[in-house]
């Protein structure tokens, strides 16, 4: 059976019973019911996935799955591909977005060559290269079935090594250039959405461009004749190794009972096809920001999580899943050391 | 020449020299321009209130106003009043909400009584008592003009003297069962609408008897003949002391050049009553999150200011203003540790 397989099969439910015990704990707490909003639902959701009634995620990583779109030929990027490689590079050294947020939460950042165009040989990268670069998908497949279910299974490696450490909180993230255009293509697909409705601007792409990007991702969709139902389908002929990844991390995740978080719209499409790989998976996911890509809100309202944090991002790296890292200790806060209206003479509102 | 007036005459307008330089340095950061969208005005906003080019926001207060409300006798929160004189006790146990979420952002939590109904005799909550209790409003003045100065200056007071203990960034919270009916009624002056638009469940008020408070509202404001245009008639008249003691929190950071957190719903009516005495009071303001209570949108959109938390919560007491923290901080890491596009081969997109 196929890691991948293996790892599906491995996703089971939450844990109701001890939920339900966390959600009468959490409505006896010393306010009023309800009142402290999502960090109620983060907490009783976080007890239903690790079993515990006092769960931790203290222990962080933010995995960042690096590489490179055949796509960008067709002129759909701002920023020419070598800045993957780049970017890459300066996130071994700390110095990109991703790395001082990270730093900010005291989360580790693990950066994955997952894809990139040339070799790397940075020894702080992990090399996990499938190919380098996707295919331009306009003209055939993005890559191979096959290669796309050994993306995923990169995902579900490097999020076991990550939980092997002791890492009991992940976040995803991404680096590639012109990733937002297979992204909006997924979307797309799986939306019935026109192209043109779920396209943006990415990384700063002059808007006069968005409708010629709309215009490739359309191409592609038609060229490669996807089938809708079909998640790995989708991937391998309108994906990224990068997207694959992402899904990979989330069902590993889901798999190993750790949560773990969304970032933002290219995020978010992962997140789409773990769930539909495994529906299940979902119930593992934390949403993180409404990022300010075009087509994110559509993605994140499909999926159906709902956003901690609104700061208008359209970053990446996992920049804004990092972020959600203080909240959902927050909400650990609260469940651990707030008392219950038992311990106290007021009466329960 | 009075505290409250000495406060406003040092109300400065931000550095905008510095502030232009440090949005220099932030869109030459290696990311697409603007991609970090609330962090980069954050950290430009910061160093325009501190001067610093660097600034820190590292030692942290939330400043809890308790006080009670003599509108309680009409029947418009679900809790006894006596709540106020517990919960803040409660506080110095650290077993509130607010002390739950500041202890996880590494916060003090500094409890005032500023008007609870009861004497409270806890040397750890600060006796600045006003008065026991605003009067029913629905039978004339909530407070007199000099007590609703004083208890502004009790504000001013309290966060100077924070400051003094080096305190760099300082978040406004309250306790006082049934504070968001003044609120709502302040709003309600301030902005035209009528009560029932701008009245909701406060702390798990039966919807059935919103129409009821709205009522109460609607009585209050028409007996005591406010002018709209006077903030300090307003607070006196339909206002409170806890409301007022915050505003005094929000002058006294504005005048000190410290950076100020705005927690909820009447938090930001304290907000706007503080840019209503002196507008450029609101340049040294930062809404947190958007409350769950029915006109906290309204307040924060007639203030002005943008929140960056969403999540559902309608606590008060300070909570979601200190969730802001761990962001402003990532805003403040964003600025000190990535590098700049010239310190790179990458070309600015």
């Amino acid at each position: 059976m196929s890691i991948l397989q293996k790892t599906v099969d491995k996703i089971t439910d939450l844990d109701y019973c001890i939920m339900e015990k966390a959600r009468e704990r959490v409505d006896n707490l010393i306010k009023p019911v309800g009142s402290l909003g999502k960090l109620e639902d983060i907490v009783v959701k976080l007890t239903g996935i690790t079993g515990k009634l006092h769960p931790k995620a203290d222990k962080r990583s933010v995995i960042v799955m690096a590489a490179d779109h055949g796509v960008c030929d067709e002129g759909v990027a701002a920023a020419p591909q070598s800045v993957t490689y780049i970017q890459a590079n300066f996130m071994t050294k700390h110095k990109t977005g991703v790395c001082a947020l990270a730093s900010s939460v005291d989360a580790d950042v693990v950066v994955v060559d997952i894809g990139i165009k040339r070799d790397v040989g940075n020894p702080n990268i992990i090399n996990r290269k499938i190919k380098y670069g996707t295919n331009n998908m306009v003209n055939g497949m993005a890559m191979t079935r096959e290669e796309a279910i050994r993306a995923i299974e990169v995902g579900i490696e490097i999020s076991q090594n990550e939980i092997k450490k002791g890492k009991n909180i992940i976040a995803t993230g991404e680096m590639g250039i012109g990733n937002t255009t297979p992204s909006s293509a997924i979307l797309s697909v799986v939306t019935g959405l026109s192209p043109i409705d779920v396209t943006g601007i990415g990384a700063n792409l002059p808007e006069e461009k968005v409708l010629d990007k709309a215009i490739v991702i359309q191409n592609a969709i038609l060229r490669n004749n996807v089938d809708k139902k079909d998640p790995i389908d989708i991937l391998s002929k309108v994906g990224g190794l990068d997207i694959a990844g992402m899904t990979g991390v989330m069902l590993g995740c889901a798999a190993n009972k750790v949560p773990v978080i969304i970032d933002g719209y290219i995020s978010t499409v992962s997140a789409i096809i773990a769930y539909m790989i495994e529906p299940k998976s979902k119930k593992y996911m934390f949403a993180s920001h409404s990022s300010n890509e075009r087509a994110a809100k559509i993605a994140t309202e499909f999926l159906g999580l709902s956003t901690m944090l609104d700061l208008d991002m359209r970053l990446g790296e996992g920049s804004g899943a990092v972020l959600a890292m203080p909240i959902i200790q927050a909400a650990i806060d609260m469940n651990d050391k707030m008392i219950t209206f038992e311990e106290t003479d007021i009466m329960k509102i």
